[in-house]
């Protein structure tokens, strides 16, 4: 099946994003994908390189450029760009589609999304993971108090239902919550879409969708054993390198190391692999 | 090309020989191999397995069933099987080949073996890498005394010029060590190799050649850093899998374990890769 996947990114995430989409694409070798690239600030050539890159793959990449009118009446945040609204209010500029999944580029994809993609969203606007810590979701519920927050999604992985956020979602209703929660706000993406939407959220299993390479051991250990690298290797479907340090620079170091350097390798160094 | 393998196991190996076998094949598609299989106890339908995983991936597995007639002479230390002498006499039972490269079911092969099968092996009876920790060696030195050990060699990777063993090592010369040193001896294969012919050895490198994995921390600093994840990945060859605790097992922890699960996974789990 042909499955539609959203990024957003500057110039300096090109590189692991094609990490991200070749193993995307390694694991769902029997499916095809639209890539949307959301940007203001890609030049010509690193398109026309990711272009290339997807294609060779056998899938598809459609740009979407955002220009400075779309957000006019956007608040700005001191050290937030405009970007921060972009999968937010994504929906618009993808009138003709259903349902689009996003993905961070500091991701990696080892197994096949398709389950993901076809799930129920009747009522949702959203699905994602809820990063369940306690300790998390209480800060969260203090930070953004009077919302009612419940849990606190992670919004790496969004699987969104583009028909029902085109009714529901009000541009001006995000431009208000911005201006007046903008001081509190940590992630402020992320942030808006938990406190505004979190009823909306479909929940997803973080160890399958969502998994925090930083948090193996933990995961092990609440899950009684069950998640260990057997499961996350066979079931987890996305690795999710989240913090400060990341995978492709100098100086990690993590459980997943080895395996990224190796889908690393696979993005850009080798030849085809044929069975 | 088409290079020869070597490896000799019981049952309780055949998981992890595919693993390595599958590995091998992943990372070398530009060539063929001929896998030399040495055994006395594996059943016939266990053989055919093995063939048929191999044929799949376009190479060919020979047979060397060993009986009990073959090593009539050899004396047996306790707890150790015949199959001890199975590396050190291989050539008894190869009479057409020039060389072969033994390796270890225990071993990861994820990049090229062409440039280390076609080393100038003139003058030399093995190519192994040498683990060249000085208590190791300091160690080994005394305990095989009076023979003298220079370095301790690991024979879990062994490039064999069988050419030359056929001229130089008497059968008879190994079975009269074995005898004398019996008590003293910790793993018997590799200690006759290292004791009888560690002159006859040509150095390898082993952080390409026999990386061991429970090392990855010790060589990088003792490398200044150059032997990083990216190294290892881009340039090893045999990830080895040294110790008593094995990551196919439960319980196994360690910087390659998600990687071996990855293989493990195409192995066993996956259909097949194109790119």
């Amino acid at each position: 099946m042909i499955m539609n996947v959203l990024v957003t990114l500057n110039s300096t995430y090109i590189y692991p994003l094609k990490v991200m989409l070749k193993s995307l694409f390694l694991n769902n070798q029997e499916d095809y994908f639209d890539i949307y690239i959301m940007h203001s600030r890609l030049k010509k050539e690193e398109i026309l390189d990711i272009e290339e890159f997807v294609q060779k793959h056998g899938s598809k990449v459609i740009e979407i450029k955002i220009e400075e009118e779309h957000f006019a009446n956007a608040p700005l945040i001191l050290n937030y760009p405009k970007e921060m609204y972009y999968r937010l209010l994504a929906f618009r500029f993808l009138p003709n589609l259903d349902r689009i999944l996003y993905l961070d580029p500091d991701i990696l994809v080892i197994n096949s999304v398709r389950e993901l993609y076809q799930l129920d969203m009747d009522g949702y606007l959203y699905a994602a993971a809820n990063r369940n810590s306690l300790s998390t979701t209480t800060v969260n519920k203090i930070r953004l108090k009077p919302y009612n927050i419940e849990c606190y999604y992670n919004s790496g992985v969004l699987l969104m239902n583009l028909e029902l956020q085109r009714k529901y979602i009000i541009e001006q209703e995000i431009y208000d919550f911005v201006k007046k929660y903008q001081w509190k706000l940590v992630l402020p993406d992320q942030d808006i879409i938990n406190a505004l939407y979190a009823k909306l959220i479909k929940s997803l299993d973080e160890m399958v969708y969502n998994y925090d390479v930083r948090k193996y051991k933990s995961y092990k250990y609440s899950s009684k054993g069950a998640c260990n690298m057997d499961y996350v290797i066979n079931q987890t479907v996305f690795l999710h390198f989240c913090g400060k340090k990341k995978p492709w620079k100098s100086n990690y170091q993590g459980y997943f190391h080895a395996l990224y350097k190796h889908y690393e390798k696979l993005t850009f160094h080798q030849t085809p692999i044929v069975s």
